[in-house]
């Protein structure tokens, strides 16, 4: 069986984590976790960032940083992971479902102003497959009303976003604050993890606090004050270092990774773009202002009925394809709160959308198999 | 430089984590977890268990469990970890500290009664150092009150309560939900990490909702739905097989790491007992209803000028002691809130309790050296 993910490890992990065992230090914040963190502020330009066990924590610290409560509006593409909503409704939001781009998931850039209300506190893009959204409008669109813009860049390590002044951003360092995974199917993984991103200096302080369980125990190590107590709200948002020692060494194969997975990414787009695929509609586009970070390889069927015959017809070749989100709009959770609204384009994705295996170690016969096999 | 505390390789961690990556699944709720968490069940008798991200987020799954919301008071010991509270609050409880007991920094069981009121909706016993809260007085109030019990406890592993009716009943087994920590200061360790164990029926398939972010994908994996998606609140609570695999590995050494810590609480117990310590008015003390799991080794000072002097004679013998909880009923996040009461045990310990070094790898002659000079 061809599985459609499967962890990579670049042999240094658990020398680097017997490493963090031996210094006496396997809670957070430790050596690894700032060799991380001060890794990736360099790499992308972000202001602070701080590992976490999860994206959804990440933007669960997104959520208490900007002061989110009951009343409070936040749109959130309907075609996202469950997270990207739930981090702002445990704080009391009310999530206001956007629809997806016609020729992408990402949210429709263009559909957004109109949901805006008095109430309304925050924009969650959502660069789907690593693929940045338009960030131009959005932030425009932020400026207008005032707004936050929290990127959902839980795709998106190592891609970027050139707007009309010409430079190339790295997604994540252009909202207010965003967040990564590192979830076991991302490009460098830790099993499970994440990272908040800060890129607005109004937040940098109590990111550290609220990140330590509501005290100021980071300012207290720094010998910044001369005891540490409850002085907030938070939770313990910080992995262990077994995990930043376990990311370090991936980080420490980025490049080599980010290689492979782009020669495979366009192995797939080069072969199956001159093929006669017969029910399926679209493959994935990188607009001008966007990168390809590879993070995913996936085809848009006609019908769910297509999908559904793709996906059988594969797993009897042994090649395992698998679809993605369900909308949210229309979960059990959300459907009675949901305003009503049709969302065409992400109700397409959620039926169509098929995505291809991609992970490291995939071989060219296999990836060949493979789109011989979607023909 | 003896440390306070010095985390413990068992040599096994590496080969398991390894072991997780090369079985392709190192994202949560896999082998390792279920290994993990079957072994507490059975060994304890907890009615589940789930792995967490930290006793922190434990914490927080009860309080999500027992459907805390604002206007519900909760009772917790001030004198604690910050988490005890913060979990609640973040649920928008309001918190009625309690006192400690005056022989034992634990919550006073015959001064909790008095706090309940109308909106009291849980009572939540610490079982500081590993010792048993008089448990058969608190759910005597729970039972008349009609309250939930929360168990924190995060340092009680491996350690046990005997009431009325003699049976020997493991810490955690004993309330409706308890929380455990794997923090690296504790007995058995991943760095950060935590667990929550369920012993009523009726929390039991909500819990793995919440756990995985709101979803019934826990179900969905074990064929008992045939789609999943979002229909509950929740987080990603979940740690990573890696922090599974670590636990395992200490797991399998539990006994051998119980027993050394024993020895080493007993050596320092029988030292001291017969010492003549000017300046220290208590030594731990082990009621007839509670075991000794050898988390902690603490001594209470007569005063804070005392601790002080203590701390700093043994640092320059190149012997860390560390104090512990600040008193959160006056934490500048409470203090305002707080209703006025004196807490004055709780106060009695922030000041005056002090701990010693206690870590498996701490040898016969380091003891010696320690309890020399605290002479």
């Amino acid at each position: 069986m061809i599985p459609f993910n499967k962890p990579y490890l670049t042999g240094k992990e658990t020398l680097y984590i017997e490493d963090a065992v031996k210094s006496g230090k396997i809670s957070g914040n430790g050596k690894y976790t700032k060799l991380c963190q001060e890794y990736f502020q360099s790499r992308y330009n972000f202001k602070k960032c701080l590992l976490t066990t999860s994206c959804t924590d990440a933007l669960e610290m997104c959520a208490i940083l900007l002061n989110i409560a009951p009343g409070d509006e936040v749109i959130v593409p309907s075609y996202t992971f469950v997270s990207t909503a739930l981090a702002f409704v445990r704080q009391g939001a009310k999530i206001v479902f956007a629809d997806s781009r016609a020729d992408h998931p990402g949210i429709d850039e263009d559909k957004i102003e109109e949901l805006i209300t008095a109430k309304t506190k925050v924009i969650v893009p959502v660069h789907y497959a690593g693929v940045a959204c338009d960030m131009d409008k959005i932030m425009a669109l932020a400026n207008k009303y005032n707004l936050f813009v929290v990127e959902d860049a839980a795709q998106a390590i190592d891609s970027f976003y050139t707007g009309a002044d010409g430079i190339k951003r790295a997604l994540g360092s252009i909202g207010h604050l965003s967040a990564f995974s590192f979830h076991e199917t991302k490009n460098i993984i830790s099993g499970e993890g994440g990272m908040l991103c800060i890129n607005d200096d109004r937040f940098v302080k109590r990111s550290e606090i609220i990140w330590e369980k509501g005290t100021n125990r980071a300012e207290f190590f720094r010998g910044e004050v001369n005891k540490y107590g409850w002085v907030d709200t938070g939770s313990s948002f910080l992995p262990s270092e077994i995990i930043a020692a376990f990311l370090w060494a991936q980080i420490k194969n980025l490049d080599e990774i980010q290689k492979k997975r782009k020669e495979i990414w366009e192995r797939y787009y080069n072969l199956l773009r001159s093929a006669e695929l017969s029910g399926i509609v679209r493959l994935p586009e990188i607009p001008d202002y966007a990168t390809n970070n590879a993070h995913m390889f996936y085809l848009v069927c006609s019908t769910l009925g297509n999908r559904t015959d793709l996906i059988k017809k594969l797993k009897s070749e042994e090649i395992l394809l698998v679809f993605h989100y369900l909308a949210l709009h229309k979960s059990e959770f959300y459907i009675e709160k949901h305003d009503g609204r049709d969302l065409k384009n992400c109700d397409k994705f959620a039926d169509c959308l098929v995505r291809l295996p991609l992970f490291f170690e995939l071989s060219n016969n296999e990836i060949d198999k493979i789109v011989l096999n979607l023909n």
